[in-house]
């Protein structure tokens, strides 16, 4: 008898996730602020259930995946939040993209009730979610994470578990750190491919193969030569995560002059109306210098 | 009948990249500053010639893989260079990476003496070289391209043409502005990583496959974790790139805030004695940057 899932918070990436639980034959019970995003999972069999605590009090095993560190710090600790309402035994699994330190405090609050709390951000976007082949980075005890890795399978390919709690968010950290820095590069190159008068895709075709070849290369440069800024991955929620990482890195005196950049960068574009675009709207900023020049 | 092809400048990429010619059945005329690195080609069937003059008189395509513009310069625009020791209809390649206007000169003046020159900088490194995988990125006139091709395909795998001279300078530059901001990146990712008590090859385990993921990332970040800075390519040629890149940019009024900052941080690398280092030293400033706090 599987276990029954209950998952909370069906944006972009959750619904996708949720989608393959519930294809996977587990019984789904579903909570998000805005009912309209779980008419399909309703329609496919999942369980509303309008209040975290009933959803939690019913589960056992608890995925969210949701907003901002606010967001997951009042779906936890609030009194009528997951940690008050779940029953002892139950597991708890954070994928959201959050902070460490409050990573910790779940897992501490969580074990005094006897209820297993994971951190286990992700990577792969959108793309990734909706083909189950997410990276999932887990920290927590390894026993939890034993217990619930046949359901992470279900929505991810690469999953690793990174060590005690907070270690998740830290690797989501330094993937987040890696992007940065490299989005930066990625913008410049299309820029000067443009500006030099090449053919921008034709560069492309020399480039992505080798030394500078990035994930970022090969599949946001080519949208930002369309001009489209759909969001695979919102500006909003990157700036969320590099303030995470700017945070965590100052408190460890680390040196992060390509993070600080970026973040930089990103908080003009999003000033400029852009929070909801894609990351690869960060090009828009070299259009307006060209312009400028 | 295969053409004869000089080559001129056997470093470490160079080397590799007349082997494959000599090894293809080309008959193999070289020169370059220092004999001993030489002797290898010679004792696999290549002819030395000791002066630039007498190799270009006696070749049908001559190939170039020196070190800095002014080599290059020297090389093709010397009274006893290239362009004037070349007969008529004798094609010229360099490979070397170099400024799109010097390309454009060698270009022009060549082509005053019916010459026919390319510039074809290529990128993959000392193993791209030897596996004879190098991406090769193609500027001067078309007809000229598709006679070499088949000389293009005993050293690389990626060969495209770019468009007219100097068009194969300027999408290296975009491949080494690319790599600028994102080797950054991964030296914040590592350092994050340390800092945050993590085991960063696990780590590295999670954020290869997914959205942060480049050649950087899988190549240099595990050789930076093993102390390794044996160079695949040096810290002063990165730099030498970097300081071209820069200073087309400038011409271009391009904005570049990514490459700059990656430029001030290899020349400080440089200034530490780390110049005859790979590129993943760049690790190195991190590793300080923790001591000092």
């Amino acid at each position: 008898m599987k276990q029954t899932i209950g998952f909370i918070g069906l944006g972009v990436m959750g619904k996708s996730m949720a989608k393959h639980v519930l294809e996977a034959g587990y019984p789904l019970k579903v909570y998000t602020r805005t009912k309209e995003k779980a008419e399909e999972l309703l329609s496919l069999g999942a369980e509303w259930k309008s209040t975290v605590a009933e959803l939690s009090n019913e589960s056992d095993i608890i995925i969210t995946m949701i907003g901002y560190p606010q967001d997951v710090e009042d779906v936890y600790l609030d009194e009528a939040g997951i940690i008050s309402s779940s029953r002892p035994g139950t597991y708890v699994i954070d994928m959201t993209t959050s902070q460490p330190s409050l990573a910790k405090r779940i897992y501490e609050q969580a074990k005094q009730k006897n209820i297993y709390a994971l951190d286990a951000p992700v990577s792969g976007g959108d793309i990734g979610a909706r083909e189950a082949r997410l990276a999932i980075m887990v920290g927590g005890d390894r026993e939890a994470f034993d217990y619930c890795y046949p359901l992470f399978e279900k929505m991810g390919q690469n999953i690793v578990y990174q060590g005690e709690a907070g270690s998740g968010q830290h690797t989501k950290m330094c993937n987040q750190i890696a992007i940065a820095s490299g989005m930066i590069g990625v913008c410049e190159a299309i820029s000067y491919a443009q500006k030099s008068g090449l053919d921008p895709s034709n560069v492309l075709k020399s480039i992505t193969t080798g030394a500078a070849g990035s994930w970022s290369l090969s599949n946001l440069a080519p949208r930002m030569l369309e001009g489209d800024y759909e969001p695979g991955f919102f500006v909003k929620h990157f700036i969320k995560d590099m303030g995470i990482a700017l945070d965590e890195s100052n408190e460890m005196d680390l040196f992060t002059p390509g993070l600080k950049l970026a973040h930089e960068l990103y908080e003009k574009l999003a000033e400029e109306g852009n929070e909801n675009k894609g990351t690869q709207a960060l090009v828009k900023l070299w259009d307006k210098a060209e312009v400028n020049n």
